[in-house]
């Protein structure tokens, strides 16, 4: 294991329904990020669109595209990973909710497709179904850093412990969800289930949120991730794991998490 | 799925060195709690003898046995269903920390042997090594009331998503650990364990702990339970589970958590 310290950074911008100019915020705060010593940067889900299935359609690039090609020149130019938090993909006639992530070279290393669709229906509070206008992805999708390993998952992906914990059996040692969790699922959990998969996975957990917008047609819960200790690096998980070691403790003679199947798409 | 309203009443007492004393207490919170309207009654673990490996063996009893005897006198007597915490169990020459459950007729209903045992070693601060004297069950283990299904599990046993995760595939509605957390692992994570099993597995959690004995060898963390909520009863818990589905969302194409085996022990 590698005993690193590096620090990751979080950009959380207010997005608009202007594309060009949601492109222009990330260029300026990833290299501000950059500028701080950030090695790693993490965007927000949906941040060159509004959050909606109205708007995925209209917003939607294929990949390579506008988007990502200027994901790809910026992490070039300020030579860092970056996790391209989320946009809406078209491909063959579908749509996905995509995460491209690039690396110091500009290179595309991974495409995450969200696997799990966000369809909720809390009565009163917020009604959502992400499945009328997206296709689920079905891949797990993990990136090796000179930091450490990384899995990657976009928000309502984090309620599903089975990701986070197939991850950690691949050895990921931090896990990032872009996310835009909303005004009532947000203040519940988003930072209990951030804390959960830390614990459960004795991994770093990062998330970024677009910054809240109470005008938006979905106002997104925009608490920062609480679990910032990023910068205390990997060989304060090591001691952890040797501390409380329950990765060699657990009834592998009783219980098995597994893959099923590692699909592409 | 019922929908049932129900008391669940969680016994934490002051656990001394003298076991015919913890034992009348025992007898006495439980006629309280049943006075109270407890339907299901869960004691911590642990409460016959101080929590040591040292202490193990010396109060260490068959079951049935004198404590068992007893449980199984208070549960017919107040007509409720009594998880015994957890004692140690001496069978075949080996010894288990083990919960044993009655039913409002007094009668056994099962043996949970903590599965997973409590080795931990955090540099001048904690360092127990259950294994030194004890030895893992090696089954699950679930029960039925009236009002819902249980799992249960032991302490450590609540660190490994993959029992609550199990309990909730066999329908689970309640999981409840009897626990002594202690003045380190307490602060850190009582708490945030029982909320990530409830949050994960749309379950309600119920934990129970000796009370706190700053002149203890083994000082317990005592925060109760956070989630007693249970009181809401299963609509609740339905409501939830339909609101946001991921029960249903899981995508059991990708990833599987399976029982490798239901050994006995």
């Amino acid at each position: 294991m590698l005993a690193t310290l590096f620090r990751l950074a979080v950009v959380q911008l207010q997005v608009s329904s202007d594309k060009a100019n949601n492109l222009s915020k990330v260029r300026r705060l990833v290299k501000e990020a950059a500028g701080q010593g950030g090695k790693v940067v993490l965007l927000p889900e949906c941040f060159n669109s509004p959050y909606g299935t109205s708007f995925f359609s209209k917003y939607a690039e294929k990949i390579p595209g506008e988007t990502t090609q200027m994901l790809s020149e910026v992490a070039k130019e300020n030579k860092l990973h970056l996790v391209g938090g989320s946009i809406p993909e078209e491909d063959g006639g579908k749509l996905y909710n995509t995460c491209a992530v690039f690396g110091p070279e500009g290179e595309l290393i991974l495409k995450h497709r969200k696997i799990h669709l966000f369809d909720i229906d809390v009565p009163g509070k917020i009604r959502f179904q992400e499945s009328e206008t997206l296709s689920p992805g079905n891949s797990l999708s993990t990136f090796d850093t000179p930091f450490c390993r990384v899995g990657v998952g976009i928000c309502y992906d984090m309620r599903f412990a089975e990701l986070a914990q197939l991850y950690n059996r691949k050895g990921c040692q931090l896990l990032v969800y872009p996310g835009a969790f909303n005004m009532t699922t947000g203040p519940a959990h988003w930072e209990l289930l951030q804390r959960a998969r830390a614990l459960d996975n004795q991994t770093y957990v990062a998330t970024a949120s677009p910054a809240r917008d109470e005008a938006a047609s979905y106002v997104a819960w925009d608490c920062r991730s609480t679990d910032r200790r990023a910068a205390a690096g990997t060989t304060y998980l090591a001691d952890v794991r040797q501390q409380i070691p329950i990765s060699s403790q657990r009834r592998d003679d009783l219980y098995a998490v597994t893959a099923v199947q590692q699909g592409s798409g």
